[in-house]
């Protein structure tokens, strides 16, 4: 058992840019030394890691713990095939179904952190009907998780702003309360006021300081056309660098994205965009983003809930569905889809001291792979995950 | 150690139609009793599955096991976009990396049955350049799995047969030294005279009295002519039933596949479809072709070659993908895609005994999940694998 604030020495462990392993020393929740120089001290636990390979913990920009089931009786899904019907369906049955339970959140949170995601942003339904309880019992199962896993709210209207009074009253509560964004969901398609959301919930942000992530599941021109309104409010308020749009179907090819001119508006704004490749979705174009500078996330969506039955939280497994998707085959392809699960899911939460440099916060995974690409394609077991310097998961015991 | 034949009491096991867990008792490689009634015989071997659900074992219905680099050194991709450009590659690449290699064919062949795997229908290259070593060493690989997998061969003209002379004959050799089907590939986009591909294989076939399958990658109108030529020419030779066509992508959506009107074709013909989900490719509607009487199989199609990197032949995530990709959420509908990875599956490789019934062959996997529909979304490692009677993965100890 590895003791609370005992010094860890890893020796063996492959940097993804070396051929040759090294030792990496980590200590009150840092890194703290990479080389073989430093030996390790008297009262350090050592692990070796046979030449496993070393990756930042993972982060899950786009997830909704607070709907899960993970843990609890097998639920038959039962929505109607369209957004709406899904958001119909879990109104009806949200209750009967025990949410938003502790219980399984906590469950869920052990499951993402047990698989290397250290960070999460999840999406918290807030609207008249559960008012904030979902908030609270995701900021509690935060909690009980402390240093094993970081949670950060988004408060997110899945009911609409416009079409559902009382809505944004409670988004401003939320954000009181400690989540770090407003959401926002389909302006036009769903809430049916594009403009009312936007204005509703740009307001909110710029009032209370907090960041903005809309989920856009329109497609084709109307999706499009939203993507520019976003662009433009974001220019408007001042809030460059503080937007995500997730999903964002309509923006799911090379040729949509470039065909509608909006690569550097999103680049100049600083907007982030977020994808999970759900089901035979258009999934982002990972190259083409990243040729244009914008910064793209990548998120577990729902896991097990009333939208649907999938969802394990493994995010080596989601980067492989993101780098599959995109038909990804060359190492550094590949290898953007895993900067999409780390790095740059780091951008969109603002963690500071991420990564595998001395002075990071100790938040790793190893696994078994000669490198990154063969990480993403195989998404082995994890060897081991180690969180604030702490070991969650050791299974070269 | 389970002896060879030594009888196997599997006690607690859970029937996918039943809620309360049940015995089964295998001898001799045979499903002998279900139910509590039958108590073990002395010198059996028992195991309590502790309410782990029965699945049959899986059914890989089309891979490439010849081509694979599993177990070798990684091998970065290097080809062009298209699947001109790949076979290009391959044909350039392949004995410098090491084809056909006895020895990965034989590590993958045990990386498949150890996730459950109990039969395959393999497509393995056969041109002027391989001749048949391509053949002998997946053979030769067979060889040595017997009892732990059973492996079928297709001759596979992945050169094309038209524009690589000398091929047609090596697929009449192969037949004669195991194939039992002839196979295709996009007789007009690749081969560029599909008359002339359809009359050599179609040919062949008669001659021989052996199967068909035709990867068709062609998209949109391309393809679907060709699928009617396919059923045309089947009718035309009397080969109903021994005719399967793999990917299709032109019929990866229900309107496209409705639009065409080849449903009644394929029915009647009794082709078969196979599919792998793979990439963004159109994934054949799995509901639409069961309500059809359409048989869809899965595969794996390549693992870890030089077409892609991606793959680890394990069925159970592969029909997760095909499920997930048709946007297959309600449980009935999830189990479609097991389907095709057990009993479908089965019926393209003419597999007599296959099935959870008493009588059947002892093909079986158990994995904790509490329905089929888990099983699919979940995937999770598998908790025993049973071939022939013998027990190959018990995770139980």
């Amino acid at each position: 058992m590895h003791a609370e604030n005992q010094p860890l020495h890893l020796r063996n462990v492959r940097l993804p840019q070396d051929e040759e392993p090294t030792d990496i020393h980590i200590a009150d929740g840092r890194i703290r030394a990479i080389g073989g120089q430093s030996a390790p001290d008297p009262g350090d636990e050592e692990i070796d890691a046979r030449g496993a390979l070393l990756l930042p913990g993972f982060i899950d920009s786009h997830c909704h713990v607070d709907k899960t089931m993970w843990g609890g009786p097998w639920t038959a899904h039962t929505a109607g095939p369209d957004v709406a019907d899904r958001i119909a369906n879990e109104r009806e049955r949200r209750f009967d179904v025990g949410y938003p339970s502790g219980n399984r959140i906590r469950a869920l949170l052990e499951q993402m952190s047990n698989s290397g995601t250290t960070h999460i942003r999840t999406h918290t339904d807030v609207d008249p009907d559960v008012g904030l309880r979902g908030m609270e019992e995701v900021a509690a199962a935060a909690a009980a998780m402390v240093g094993r896993i970081d949670v950060q709210q988004v408060a997110f209207p899945q009911q609409g702003v416009v079409t559902r009074p009382g809505t944004a009253s409670l988004l401003r509560d939320a954000v009181e309360m400690g989540a770090t964004a407003i959401g926002g969901v389909d302006p036009a398609g769903f809430d049916d006021d594009p403009i009312g959301q936007l204005k509703a919930i740009f307001g909110l942000a710029c009032d209370l300081d907090s960041e903005i992530d809309i989920h856009l599941h329109d497609p084709g021109e109307l999706g499009m056309w939203q993507v520019k309104a976003i662009i433009d409010w974001t220019r408007r308020t001042g809030m460059e660098g503080r937007v995500t749009i997730s999903h964002a179907f309509c923006l799911g090819t090379t040729p949509a994205v470039e065909a509608a001119g909006v690569l550097d508006g999103l680049a100049e704004t600083r907007i982030s965009l977020t994808t999970a490749a759900v089901f035979s979705k258009p999934v982002l174009p990972v190259r083409t983003l990243f040729e244009a500078g914008i910064n793209l996330g990548c998120g577990s969506d729902g896991i097990r809930d009333l939208w649907s039955p999938y969802g394990n939280g493994d995010m080596l497994e989601r980067a492989m569905f993101v780098a599959y998707r995109n038909d990804l085959r060359r190492d550094e392809d590949i290898e953007l889809a895993l900067g999409a699960a780390t790095y740059n899911g780091a951008r969109i939460l603002g963690l500071e001291a991420y990564g595998l440099e001395v002075g990071c916060a100790a938040d790793m995974v190893l696994v078994p792979a000669r490198n990154l690409a063969e990480a993403v394609v195989a998404h082995p077991q994890r060897a081991l995950v180690v969180k604030n310097g702490r070991i969650i998961v050791n299974n070269f015991n």
